[in-house]
């Protein structure tokens, strides 16, 4: 998938909403517990009712990867299913891989050949050579990690350097020239929306991909005040408040109503600045 | 996995090898392609072969990843095959993971208890409450990457601080508060084998897992020179030099006497630094 079409998506569906499918089968709704394959069928679910206001997915390899071979079962399905129903949708692997040169290499075949993502997450730590072979593909897109949502992230992400430039401002200054922003964005947590000032000054025109808002507790409004271009610039994640809005038989009727709430409060953003 | 036990089996064996089961598809004997399950059985050879002269295992899972169920299948089958008939070996997951808490902790589950690993290499970008759910297992290792083999390593791992102190001693010095010896150790390139002198400072006891000697070029000497403990603290991986030292139907054979040449430059440093 190329940047001009998500961009597109983002208009004609006025939101910048991605649903992170992080599909812990210990919290599906009951009734589905006796399903053959109750976290495809979920997830198939939770993707019809919510595609209309969605502009993205991304399911967490965790979640598949603790259920081993039925996990990567649904993983693969979900992939497929997404592709085959709404190819409209820009699918991402939260995957946060990252390895040597060779290594990454077969990360990135695993990622963007045998299961048909559009883009994965990517950890820097492991510097340039594990970064690069994720972009010798051609419509796919690296999503580094720059300024994560967790507590954890002010343990070394803002490890000030002799100039006072925090790690993550490193991160994305020297990675800027290893793509461009038609396949490279960045991970910035919504409950670090302020810092998105200091981000768009050495990242003006990048996507961001924005996790944090809902369970973890960002503020939309902020992340539009501080990091929206006119290309509106992000994509908005959530996870469990969609995936886990009701855990009875309404469910997907419930992730509806979330997932279109957040769609009608981002359209109202897109609006103010005057991205549609 | 205890670290007695793993210290118990580097005097027995006199070794302190880890053979790096990045097992490439494309790389394997022309011979075994019409294997129903080429990987599978390649691993068993390379296991069996070298498993008198090594003390740890370490599956890449970019190379399992790659290939799907089937490489999924592998990679189980794999570590079953050696905990039935290998149980001394210490088997580290070289996945080089690290997310959000409630993510880490599925990680956790998969590889601790679906895939029963005894260890896995962990990413430090995302601070403590990326890597604590790993260390919740017990008997089970968290190995954090510190300084790394690849060229890569130079552009964030050396990032300075206020006071020059680099990124990857920042990593130790902080993370070494998140757990202990007995459930921690670092990764360090062999290639940037002087700078263990400085990592020993920080972390004099922790065991240290080495890549880099061999196909990247690392010295074993060196590595011993600068990093072994009382109790040894290396443990020391090759994977492309032993795998494929030849690829031929002698493969097997080649494997074993590059290990066992490896084992015996090894017994002599236990030997040369008293720790036999």
């Amino acid at each position: 998938m190329e940047l001009n079409q998500i961009i597109e998506q983002i208009k004609i569906k006025k939101s910048f909403l991605c649903v992170g499918l992080d599909s812990d089968i210990a919290k599906l709704p009951v009734h589905l517990q006796s399903n053959s394959r109750p976290v495809f069928e979920f997830n198939k679910a939770i993707i019809d009712a919510t595609a209309p206001f969605s502009i993205a997915f991304k399911p967490n390899m965790a979640f598949y990867e603790s259920r081993g071979l039925k996990g990567w079962q649904d993983l693969e399905d979900t992939v497929f299913y997404i592709k085959q129903n709404h190819p409209e949708i820009f699918v991402i692997a939260d995957a946060k891989r990252g390895d040597i040169g060779n290594t990454s290499k077969m990360y990135a075949e695993a990622f963007f050949k045998q299961l048909n993502f559009d883009a994965i997450t990517v950890a820097p730590y492991m510097g340039a050579d594990s970064v690069l072979p994720f972009l010798e593909f051609s419509n796919k897109f690296v999503i580094l990690l720059a300024l994560t949502s967790n507590a954890g992230a002010a343990d070394f992400q803002y490890f000030s350097g002799l100039n006072k430039k925090p790690l993550f401002s490193e991160v994305i200054e020297k990675s800027k020239g290893w793509g461009t922003k038609n396949n490279m964005m960045y991970v910035v947590g919504a409950t670090k929306a302020s810092m998105l000032l200091n981000i768009r000054q050495t990242a003006p025109d990048h996507f961001l991909l924005v996790p944090g808002v809902g369970a973890q507790g960002g503020s939309l409004e902020d992340v539009a005040k501080y990091g929206m271009t006119k290309d509106c610039g992000l994509i908005v994640n959530a996870s469990r408040s969609i995936l886990f809005a009701s855990s009875g038989e309404d469910y997907m009727e419930a992730a509806k109503t979330e997932a279109k709430s957040m769609q009608q409060s981002m359209e109202k953003l897109l609006l103010d600045y005057k991205v549609i």
